[in-house]
């Protein structure tokens, strides 16, 4: 699991700053979440391959996390994209994007499906064969939703040596790695564990932006290997947290504390502070594991 | 008159080339004109003031020419502008810029003014007591006018010598300067060419883009200053031009001559070309006096 931070400052973008945008790579998935103006130069930049892009979600309709959409959709037929494009986001966003389409004449010639969100509880919205993604309801100044997405569980891997020394016939090994026990050659049943080891461990990745300091959300990120919580704000300006619909560094570790999560990454950042460590440091007395987003950083979470 | 080059690429915007923008500052005016993605981070670049543009005129709307404008419409709300903002452009953008300002639930705190073009024919859209700007009609895959700014012709500059000596009253020069002839304290009618000079050359800039090639532009911008005529192909892909409706060097070069323009900017550049100076090379068999735009150049025509 890699998570590319293609922006992380709030409000507008600036020469030294982009807005927000992240690409999780997750199970060979190519996920772009939010996709803020600049994003389609900032995937460039990071040489990021957009025919690998068949999924984007989007967390809700503010210009710093998705005024870069209809531009990245437009530049894909513009490359002559054939693969169909999945976009999920908040009831308004199918509208706006073909009415711009509309008026520049410029159907895409690859299939376009939105996946418009209006429901404010949590609800799966993708799955296939290895990883699954759920919306975390968030709370900010209009219908916000997170993602939380989880690699299923693998198969267990076979242990050969035991397997041989129990004399299992080969036609079980599909059976093994699922998990059951199977009869070896002399129909003993053999016990699963005994010849396997456990599946890889499943990582999971939570988006958390826009929010207001909400706890809600505690259970459905709960043991989240990587929670990415928005703090726009340093104590100094808290009072403008609650009135914003924004959050503290100090609260976004609060919530990663209380869901137990394995690492935070801090982002979102107001452009009002120059030095982003204080954003670390003021996390740090409720958590202990922050990072910090910067633009063009690389997690690699193998 | 000032012309700064804020993106002068075709299609999409790149990590080394912005699409269509430029900002015309004419008489204490400053036009921004054509607004593609990532517009507000060029004029932040390019230490143009945000408050000092308080027109915006946008050629057609496909994305490489308006995807910025919502943008930075977005900013100047964050900036708590208080200047009213004209925009003008075909019709429909009125309808897409209120649209997402509606589901960003982000009204502006200006007041924003949309002047919706729909004429095939040239119409003055603005003027005041120093500059008109009319539409050029162009031929493209979509509604598009260019424009042309022209300052208007202003006051004769008095000769204080000459006025002295034919005793005329300060109580006249207001006269004198707007061109009439005045009696001296002698009550003698005085020739007003014999004591005014011509008043300074007034300056003109059309703006061509996107566009065929098309000969019924050249009256209208006749003798004007400056010409930026797009120029997306070169000869090698002149059977590209009529199909997506574009020009090449050589045409933009054509239009010059015929209009018997002062200098001719070329730009709108496809980027399957690395190099620019070809651009020129072709152009110049048709007309001498050519410039490229490149995005950051400024060209000072006092």
């Amino acid at each position: 699991m890699k998570l590319t931070i293609l922006g992380c400052y709030s409000a507008t973008p600036r020469t030294m700053g982009n807005t927000t945008s992240q690409v999780l790579e997750i199970k060979n998935h190519m996920f772009l979440i939010d996709c803020g103006e600049g994003t389609q130069v900032q995937l460039r930049r990071h040489k990021v391959k957009f025919n690998r892009i068949k999924h984007i979600f989007i967390s809700h309709l503010h210009g710093d996390h998705f005024y870069g959409l209809v531009g990245l959709i437009s530049t894909f037929r513009l490359l002559t994209r054939e693969a169909d494009l999945h976009i999920y986001g908040p009831k308004g966003i199918k509208e706006v994007v073909t009415l711009q389409l509309k008026l520049a004449d410029s159907w895409t010639n690859y299939k376009l499906f939105f996946h418009e969100l209006t429901s404010e509880k949590s609800e799966l919205v993708f799955e296939d064969d290895t990883v699954e993604v759920y919306t975390i309801p968030l709370e900010h100044r209009v219908y916000t939703n997170g993602y939380l997405f989880k690699e299923k569980t693998g198969d267990r891997k076979l242990n050969i040596d035991a397997i041989q020394e129990a004399k299992i016939n080969i036609a079980y090994y599909q059976k093994l790695k699922q998990g059951f026990d199977v009869e070896n050659e002399e129909g003993i049943l053999i016990d699963n564990e005994k010849v396997t080891f456990p599946p890889k461990k499943s990582k999971s990745y939570a988006f958390c932006s826009d929010t207001v300091y909400k706890e809600d959300i505690v259970p459905l990120i709960r043991n989240v290997d990587v929670l990415y919580h928005e703090s726009t704000f340093l104590e100094a300006h808290a009072h403008l947290a609650p009135k914003t619909k924004h959050s503290t560094a100090k609260e976004a570790a609060s919530i990663a504390k209380k869901a137990e999560a394995g690492t935070l990454i801090l982002g979102h950042y107001s452009s009002r502070y120059p030095d982003l460590e204080m954003f670390r440091e003021e996390a740090k007395s409720n958590f202990e594991n922050v990072e910090l987003a910067q633009d063009g950083k690389l997690f690699n979470f193998n």
